[in-house]
């Protein structure tokens, strides 16, 4: 048995305590200051709000201000926070780690600099800490589906492997399956990308609703095509062509920052890709856009909403336009992005430049 | 204006003739022997009995005894017959093709061979007509969709590059759009095999189905999963992990067969892939498979019905057995496929070996 230290105790963090639980480790949930209400619902119900799964009865929960306690003895640091908590956890939380605990990271996110460098959260923490090894998660991996013990494949990838493994080991159940890899590049940018791409494939969606409201006789095609999939009211071709596009724009992104593009063809790329596009509020935002609406009027609808998707798209784009400037990279590699970040951040009308996507096979570096 | 003569009427080949009509150009679509009604359906209504778009009035309908006829001056042949029909027309429309022209094939397969060869059909009719040049077509593209002019991208691609241009040149619309690869390897591996993986991704289909009749406390967990998306019965992390798998296989055979593995990860593979798993006979078998039936009560369930992903996965698992045993590959890299294999032709019950999927992305060759 190990003792396990989630911080942040928002979905995906508290999930993580299920396969953490079910090999009979003890684990702690720390609450960040903004979770007071999930830890206060733990400690007094056993209930997480938001999480519907059944919690394990063994999980101890600790409000933020109670940390150095609930990381006493910790064999390993799961950090638990969103995208925009990784300021907070690295002002806050990294000094207060024990030397020498692994950390394994679920945030996705990259972050940008004004030289057009990206980077991932586990480097951005090793400097803070370059004591500490890191690893992160990526994978097609809701939260929901892990507390509920569904059957789901994810990376740890850490630049050092026996991290990797180490967390593997602790944390890999029947239901639970982990492929270490030093591939954090390939692991981090595909996963960053598929908040921002998921919403490129959901601009289909709204087309096609849109479509579909303007032509009723369209109706009889639909339930041809459909045998207990779908609603009948989605068309597939433009959303697969959304689909390839953004893959081979994650694979380009990849390549770009030094991985190996594969990934972005398998279990953080393609694969988290396709979990993201089935519900939430990416798909919601894409939806909205594909049906023409500007983001202006997007925000309206879906205000208090937070949207990562937003915040990695416009990283990214601008990290890019950086680079192009130096002639490090042509923006045409990257047409659908660049059209996100268009729609997201200059009010562009819906556009879609078809005959931009796909690729020959043949001279991609 | 062109002469484009299709042979084989079916759903593909005739929703060809809707972008090539729409182009200006005279179709001339030939039923083969097994095409009559849909042909005297066309000639004497314009209608086709099968697909359900509007077929655009221009097209000219033979039936085969009259292909000379339909073949006289064409510019373009497009080979529109199924998997089932390749030998057919190697037998009986490629001798009857004019000198010179360049033939778009719609088939997707792949031959197998004693010897564990795996051959496209471009290759196949080249053999038996080394005077023609011959192109193919891959990519997420329903016949239905592209009827209805729906958004599609796909890839032509040919050893001559000069005749996959000449095919888009003829056939690209603002709705159908094509990327020329000579990768031939890479579009047609990627297509054919996406048959046998959209079974394999719909066996998680099948596992939810059952998973959530047996709990139905499951309700709220998927209520609050879904926003517009879905019915609320799937669970998308067992399928993402099988569809990342799908990907991956799709690139390893990709680049056994010395292709590109790179358009495994694009618009033929995971964009193809995407498509095929929404609906269809395909879905429905790999559903059933995956609601624990075995191969010989679901084969009564959809008896009649021709199924492609059947004699894919057969002659692949054969060839990979084959050339393991020569030691050119370790049949370990395909757990998904020869699990697929066994479910169809061992009558081996379902159990899939999720720790054996996934890559690190380190060491793939």
């Amino acid at each position: 048995m190990s003792i396990i230290t989630v911080i942040g105790s928002g979905l995906m963090g508290s999930a993580m305590s299920v396969p953490a639980s079910d090999n009979g480790h003890q684990v702690r949930l720390v609450g960040t200051p903004l979770d007071r209400e999930i830890i206060g619902s733990l400690q007094e119900k056993g209930l997480h709000p938001t999480l519907p799964c059944a919690m394990p009865n063994s999980i101890c929960a600790f409000q933020f201000e109670h940390v150095r306690e609930a990381l006493e003895g910790a064999d390993l640091v799961i950090c638990g926070v969103s995208s925009f908590g990784v300021d907070w956890f690295a002002e806050e939380a990294l000094p207060l780690l024990p030397e020498g605990v692994p950390v394994l990271n679920v945030t996705k996110g990259l972050l940008g600099y004004p030289d057009g460098r990206l980077e991932p959260f586990p480097y951005f923490f090793a400097r803070k800490r370059p004591d500490l090894s890191f690893a992160a998660i990526g994978g097609p991996c809701t939260s929901y589906e892990l507390g509920d013990r569904r059957q789901t494949l994810v990376c740890f990838c850490s630049e050092n492997l026996a991290t990797a493994k180490f967390a593997q080991d602790l944390l890999k159940t029947s239901y639970y399956h982990i492929v270490p890899t030093t591939d954090v590049i390939g692991v981090e940018c595909s996963v960053a990308m598929k908040n921002a791409y998921a919403m490129g494939v959901s601009l289909a969606v709204g087309m096609s609703e849109v479509e579909n409201e303007r032509q009723c006789s369209g109706s009889r095609v639909e339930n041809a095509l459909i045998s207990g999939a779908h609603d009948g009211k989605l068309h597939f071709n433009p959303q697969a062509a959304l689909f390839a596009q953004s893959c081979i724009e994650m694979r380009r992104l990849v390549r770009l920052l030094g991985g190996n593009g594969d990934l972005a063809g398998g279990v953080p790329g393609a694969g988290d890709l396709y979990v993201t596009i089935f519900g939430g509020r990416t798909r919601r935002l894409g939806t909205l856009l594909g049906r023409g609406l500007s983001y202006t009027e997007v925000r309206k609808r879906l205000a208090g909403v937070t949207l990562e998707a937003v915040s990695v798209i416009t990283r990214v784009a601008e990290a890019l336009r950086i680079r192009a400037k130096r002639e490090e990279v042509s923006l045409q590699k990257f047409p659908l992005l660049m059209h996100l970040d268009a729609l997201l951040n200059q009010e562009a009308p819906l556009s879609l430049d078809w005959d931009s996507f796909g690729e020959s096979g043949m001279q991609e570096s």
